[in-house]
Parts: C-alpha cells; sequence; structure tokens
C-alpha cells in the first residue's frame, strides 16, 4: 500500500481529507452504495469514543437497552412531521425470502414471500420504541425511563462522504420519558452538556452551545439543542444534538400516565446522539498535511517506540531497553506499542505513525542506550526532544496531558480568531467568502427570511447562541429587535 | 407489573423460561415479527459478555471493524453452499423511498425508488466481508487479518423465541484470512478455545467440545467447530460454533496473495461467532423456580443491600451503615446497590432480586446495627448467614468466588448424571424419551443414516467429541469401526 504524503490542506482541502483517511486506515467505500467500511483502526478510535461517552451517560444514570433494526411502515406515518422528515431517505425491506432462479443463474427475490406491511430500517427510533414505552409505561413510579442505545441506522443518502454522510452510520441514540415538562427540558439541557463535555475534554474540539431555527429542528422536535464545531476549512458542523419532543410521540402513539392524584397525563420526551460523524470532526480539527492528529485520550495507540539499529546485536539491546519501557508505559496505564518490525525502515515507520496520529514517538538508537536516554517526538507540534529514561514515564504522562490541552486550546484560538460580525447581507457573503468560519449577526426570526440568506449566501443558521440574548437589527430586512444568531456554511 | 411467581421447571419448562424472561425484565416480543426487545436488565447482562469476549478477542490478537449491514443479491450467490444455506430466510431491500399515499394516508413505497439490485439485511457477513479482503490482501505480508465485528444479522426465523431464536439477533463475528492451511485451522482451534473458557469460566456452564458432521456444518464451510451445553430440560443448546472455510470464500471472491517465493496462492479462511442466544443458554443453564440465577461474574450487580427498618430514625442509621458498605464494596472492585425505596417493602424486594439473580443480598436491620453485623443471603443455594461487618468484604469477595465455581460445579455434575450410552437405536429412543441429555452411541458416518435417527428420535448429532476417537457398532446400521458422536434434541 503506498503511503506517500498527502495533499496539501491549502491546496484542496476536500481531496486532503479523502486522502488521510484512506492513508491513516480510518475507512474506506463499500461496493454497496453508501455504506462505508470502518477498518480496525478507525474502528478503535470509535471505540474509544463509545467507551468513554457510554461511560459519562451512565453516570448520568441512563441504562443501554437494545430495540428492533425494523420498523413498520405505518410507525413512521404516525407522528407527522416525522414521517415528513425521513420517508424520502429510507431503505425498505418488501420480501423475506430469495429462491432459487429459473434460469438456474444466482437467485431471485420470492414474489411469494412478500411481506403484507412492509418494513423499513430504522432511521431514528423513536417510533419503535414510544410504541414500547406505551407498554412500559403506566404510572408515575415507572418514570423517569432513562434509555440509550448503540445502533446502526440507514438515510439513503445520495451524495455521501465517508464519516460525514453515509446512508449507513452507527450511532448511540438516547429516548427518555418523563412526568413533567420541565423534567425533560432538564434533561435535554443535560445531555447537551455532556456531549459539549465530551467534544470539549476528551476531542479537543471547542463548540458553540445553541438552539437549532424551527427550519432545522429534527423532525419532529419541539425544540433542537445542538452543539456546532469549526473545521480547519472555515466550515462549520454539527457534532451532536438534544431534542426536546415535548408531548408530540406521547400523543401519536399514545402513551399516558397516571399521576399521584391517578389523573392520565401524556408523557414527555426527548432524545439525543451524536453518531460516526464525531470522527470526521476529529480530522478535520485536529489534523495536518502529514496526517491524522489525534488527542490523547481518543489515541488507540498514545505512545510508539521505535528502535534505530545497524544490527542484530543493537537490535537486541534496545528490545531489551523497550520492553523495560514498554512495562513502565502500560504500568502508570498508557497505550504503548514497540515496533520491532525488521522488514521497515525507521524513517517509513516515522511517516507511517505521524500519518495515524500517534500522540508520541520515542526513538532510541545505541547512543541513546549509552546516555539513558530517549528521543522523543511529539505529533502536535512536531517538536522533539532528548529525555532521560529514568524520568521518561513521567515525562510522557506530562506530555500527553499537555498535548490534550494544547490541542484543544489551539483549536479553540482558531475557532475565536474565525468567528467574526457582520451587519448585513453584503458583509455576511464577504466574509463567508473570504474566510468562511462562524459569522454572528441578527435575525428577525421568520422562516422566509432564514431561506433568502441561505440562497444568497449559501449559510445556514448554525445556531441560537445560549445564553445570549442581544438584540439588533436583522442582517436581510433591518427589522429591530432581531436575536443574534450564527450563520456558517456547513457540513 | 406483576411480579407473582413462576410456573415450575418441572411442569412446564418452556412457560417457566417465558415467564422469567419477562419477570426478569430481560426481553420482550416487539410488534415486529421475530424482532426481540432487549430491555435494559437483558441487555446489562449482554454488555458483561460483550466486554469479557471482547477482552478475550483482543488477548488473542484481534481487532474489531466494521462492514455494511446490507450485502448485495449477487454476492451471496457467489459460494454456492452459502447461499443454499441462507437465501430462504433473508430480508430483502427493495426501495430506498416512500411518499406520501395519493388518498392522503399515510406513505407508501414509492415503485420509482426500485434499487437495480435487490440488497439483503446480513444473516452473516462471509461474503461482504471476503468482497473487501480482496482489496486489503496482496501479499503474504497483508497475512493474517485477525479483525472481529460486533453486529446485528437477520435471519427470517418463522418460530421465534426470545434469545433463542430471533429474526434480528446481536452477535460477534470473527472473520480471519491466512496464508497456510494449518495456520487456519490453528485459529479456528483456538477461538473454539476461547468459547470454550468464556462459557466455562465466565458462564460457569460446561460444554462439549466437537466436530460437527457434514448435515450440521455452517453453509460455507470444511470443518464447524462447536461448544454444546446441556439445559436444565434435557436438550442441547449449541452455544458456540468456530468455522474451518478451507479457500471456498477466497475462491468465491479470488482473495489470492503472493508468497514469499512470488507465487500468486488462494487464501485460507476462518469464521466464528457467539450471539445473544448465549443468554438463553445462561438463563436455562442455572436458573430456578424463584427466577434467574446469575454467576457473579456476569451479574450487572453483584450484591444488593436492603435496609430492614420500622422508621425514619432506623432508616438514616441504617442508611449510613450501608453507604459505608457500598463504599468499601465499590473499592474492592465489587458492583453494589443500595436499595432505599420506601414505596416497597422488605418481602417484595426480596423477591424482586431472587427474579433477577442478584448472587448476594445483604440484609441490615436495627438489631444487626447493634451486633455490628448484616444476614447475608447467597442467590445459589438459599443459604442465609450472619457476617461481621469488620469482615463483610473478603466474605463477600469468597462468597462470589465460590459461587461462581459452584455454579459451575453443578452445572457439570448434571450435565455428567445426563450423558448415557446407548447401544442402539431402541435405546437411544428411550434415554431421550425418559431422560433427555446427552446421549453417546456410534455413527457409520453416512448422512443417511445420520437423517434416519433424526426421524425416528428427532435426536441430532450434536458433534463428533473431539480428541474421542473410540470405535464401535453403528446404533442404528450395526456397521463396525463407526465412530463415536453425541446426540440430544437440541433448542
Amino acid at each position: 500500500m503506498s503511503k506517500k504524503g498527502l495533499v496539501k490542506r491549502s491546496e484542496d482541502f476536500s481531496k486532503w481529507y479523502n486522502e488521510l483517511v484512506s492513508k491513516a486506515d480510518l475507512a474506506e467505500h463499500s461496493d454497496v452504495r453508501g455504506c462505508m467500511i470502518i477498518k480496525p483502526y478507525g474502528y478503535a478510535i470509535w471505540e474509544k469514543i463509545k467507551e468513554q461517552l457510554d461511560h459519562m451517560f451512565k453516570d448520568t444514570g441512563h441504562q443501554n437497552a437494545y430495540f428492533p433494526l425494523f420498523i413498520p411502515k405505518s410507525y413512521l406515518s404516525k407522528e407527522a412531521d416525522h414521517v415528513e422528515g425521513f420517508a424520502k431517505e429510507c431503505a425498505v425491506v418488501t420480501h423475506y425470502r430469495l429462491k432459487n432462479a429459473d434460469d438456474g443463474q444466482g437467485v431471485v427475490v420470492d414474489p411469494e414471500a412478500k411481506l403484507e406491511e412492509e418494513l423499513i430500517v430504522r432511521p431514528t427510533s423513536e417510533t419503535i420504541i414510544w410504541n414500547t414505552y406505551k407498554k412500559w409505561i403506566q404510572s408515575y413510579r415507572d418514570l423517569p425511563i432513562l434509555v440509550n442505545q448503540w445502533a446502526n441506522v440507514v438515510r439513503w443518502e445520495m451524495r455521501t462522504r465517508l464519516f460525514l454522510r453515509t446512508a449507513e452510520f452507527l450511532w448511540q441514540e438516547g429516548h427518555t420519558a418523563h412526568a413533567t415538562k420541565q423534567e425533560a427540558i432538564d434533561e435535554t439541557e443535560q445531555m447537551l452538556n455532556v456531549y459539549a463535555d465530551f467534544v470539549e475534554n476528551h476531542m479537543a474540539i471547542p463548540v458553540l452551545k445553541g438552539i437549532k431555527s424551527a427550519n432545522e429542528r429534527f423532525a419532529g422536535a419541539e425544540e433542537t439543542y445542538c452543539i456546532e464545531a469549526l473545521m480547519q476549512d472555515g466550515k462549520a458542523l454539527q457534532a451532536g444534538t438534544s431534542h426536546f419532543l415535548g408531548q408530540n410521540f406521547a400523543k401519536a402513539f399514545d402513551v399516558k400516565f397516571a399521576d399521584k392524584d391517578g389523573e392520565q397525563r401524556h408523557v414527555w420526551a426527548t432524545s439525543w446522539g451524536v453518531s460516526t460523524r464525531l470522527m470526521g470532526a476529529l480530522i478535520m480539527t485536529h489534523s495536518d498535511d502529514l496526517g491524522l492528529v489525534l488527542p490523547p485520550k481518543l489515541a488507540p495507540i498514545q505512545v510508539v517506540i521505535v528502535p534505530i539499529y545497524k544490527n542484530q546485536e543493537q537490535l537486541d539491546a534496545i528490545s531489551e531497553k523497550a520492553n523495560s519501557i514498554l512495562l513502565s508505559l502500560k504500568t502508570a496505564g498508557i497505550t504503548a506499542k514497540f515496533d520491532d518490525d525488521d522488514s521497515k525502515k525507521p524513517g517509513w515507520k516515522f511517516a507511517e505513525y505521524e500519518m495515524k496520529g500517534v500522540p508520541i514517538r520515542i526513538a532510541i538508537g545505541p547512543r541513546d542506550l549509552e546516555n539513558s536516554t530517549v528521543e522523543l517526538a511529539r505529533r502536535d507540534d512536531l517538536s522533539k526532544e532528548s529525555v532521560a529514561i529514568d524520568h521518561l514515564v513521567d515525562h510522557v504522562q506530562q506530555t500527553l496531558t499537555d498535548m490534550q490541552t494544547k490541542l484543544y486550546e489551539k483549536a479553540k484560538e482558531f475557532t475565536h480568531r474565525n468567528t467574526r460580525t457582520a451587519n448585513n447581507i453584503e458583509e455576511l457573503k464577504a466574509i463567508l467568502d473570504e474566510d468562511g468560519g462562524f459569522v454572528e449577526g441578527y435575525w428577525n426570526g421568520d422562516a422566509e427570511t432564514e431561506q433568502k440568506i441561505k440562497d444568497l449566501t449559501k449559510a445556514t443558521i448554525r445556531c441560537i447562541p445560549l445564553g445570549d440574548h442581544a438584540k439588533g437589527e436583522c442582517i436581510l430586512t433591518g427589522d429591530e429587535e432581531a436575536q443574534k444568531v450564527v450563520f456558517a456554511r456547513a457540513y
């Protein structure tokens, strides 16, 4: 497999992304339209994301469960906005059997095995889950229900990009049921904060928290909260959403509970999700022209040790030292690998681990052995230093912590530098064309205005920032008392 | 939710199973034919299974990856036996869009969105994976590939039972590629041993290791290794399989590698899997008429503390002590819960935790506080004892270890007691009708004989036990030099 370099980000960001995903062995397109194959190295990063998020969900009282892959067609229709949002892009199962073709060539669909009602491969699970909650909820004692599901979902996308937009993707979807409106809103906000915490402190990606405009809301939600991140090319990416569903699904599926006074009331709902799209955000926030850059918390290998040697004797001596370092690193909870593959040169290995974003590379040569030192190289700033083996574990620990912080700060600084203000539509357009980034401005709250701005600039309202109640003149209409929003072109 | 008792196993084992699955909150049927909902408590057990198995896979050098849910219909046909085995029970996606019905009532399949080639929801992933491996493998340096996938699969079963046989189920499927036949056979056997190790030492279920007869082989395999366990009703359950696939899929998908001499050779393959079926094995091996019995290693809650009190003052005093115990248990790595729910009586809680198979129940009343003791009840033998709080953590630790061992020994003893020998077909039938269990006998190796025995007794050859090369007279034909096999009626 050729491991030659990547096209530069400044030349062709989109091509750079595709090459990186391929050369860092993260994922590839399958022969099945729109479906991706997540390769072992990419999946190992996704596993870290899952594991750390799952821990945070459990710490906030949630439990995992599993619901069916298939949704009867009629269920989708029960919530009017929901079906409108999802019917146009779904995989439909119509038959349950194949048979041998009459001409003896392969198999064909058996027309006698037609389903009475078609099944939809879940694009999201609100309908099948609320149909189930109906059976689980009778009284206020059965509430709240705090359930999450890790699953695959399918949305038939016509234009796909690895991790960012694929027909099948992996995600988690939380679905909670509450006795009161306030409790459901609190849950929606709590999960937005969990997402923001994870994305900022584990993925080292700064986010903007906000609320979606009505146009951009989840199909079936009363309010969609989101976190938005800014990629290196100045485009925004929605990294996670948390929906307050009101009583929409409870009403569609007739889910009521008896309150303490024996009164029958509809249940309040939330749902929230993040997906393998986060992998795209991770790549496009930190990586550089040499390849992937990973925050240490998500790196499948945090430290790689590469021996530099001319003969077997030297390799043996280095291996002994390397294995002892490996053991001390492991004991300290650091994931490390010693790459003594004799069929690859050190230079090839250096390039390979740079491409794969391994945070720290340790090189050990005969001279190092004599001096009881190693050469430590950081992936983020590409700096190198000589470190005494006696202090190595502590130093690695500190470097990993420092790298986690620095990556976040660098991205934060980038986002800050690329957040501008537009006072009118011309300014907005000029900023987007010249620099991209987040653009703050005012909007009169009207869906038609929003659409016109989108048509004129290709930018959408990413969100109404949480807690920012500033008012001003609408950038399109000049209406006063318009609300502060953030515009951007987006993935 | 009514938590009344279960029907007795001796009265109606099948009903007992269904009631237990429901009342212990493990799973339920969904409205989607054949698809189950795994409830949070059931899923928590499955998560333990996953986590522990995943660890064992990684310890033996495997990595996880993810392949598409959908398989083009033509791929299934490429391996002749494979399509024969799976075509008759698969979910077929034929369209990718719904549209509003002309009568305004709901949505219908959009006939214009018909797929050129139908997609099959994966019943197993050999075909899509070997189509991918073709791109990954060029040289011997690319081998071995040791990949596993955790996924959902669909096989359209007409008669379903929760965990044991469902249209959609969760599983893992390992798919490995090797340069030599011997290496692939070694891998197949290694994974059988990993499964046996897990099922025996984590699930506390003794297994019989063996090889399937040609009839019972996986569709596309050259040899299927299996582990078979005996349930309390005397029926066998296949708990896991590991397949040596020879070069069948490599040839079907034309996957070759250049060996060290530059010679092009077909790759050798294995695949191996266990599924949510293991949950059924777990339930039917250990549980009793009071509910679920869980081996401590798989219990989501290992210890529950129940306060016995008459007033708030007593509860406060008990809570203080209970929380301190909780903390010491957690520190020792034991999962514990303090159930101070004031709306439920202790008796109700006792029954509830017995139903859910929590290994140890600790009750604390005012008298216990005075004496610095607690009452400790074991779920497996229902014994109770008074334990000094000072020694509680150690005692709990020992009890959990002891329970893990005892459950295994009890099941082992049961399997031993229910393994009999038949010298002819009448004996086989008599044993199966009277006692069930495993029955050892000789078989001439002929598929027709196997089928006749099945027709006469409803028993199948569960396996040819590994390493047992005893010879004798075929129980049906009397042929000499027949091989030793194990018969049983099975799930």
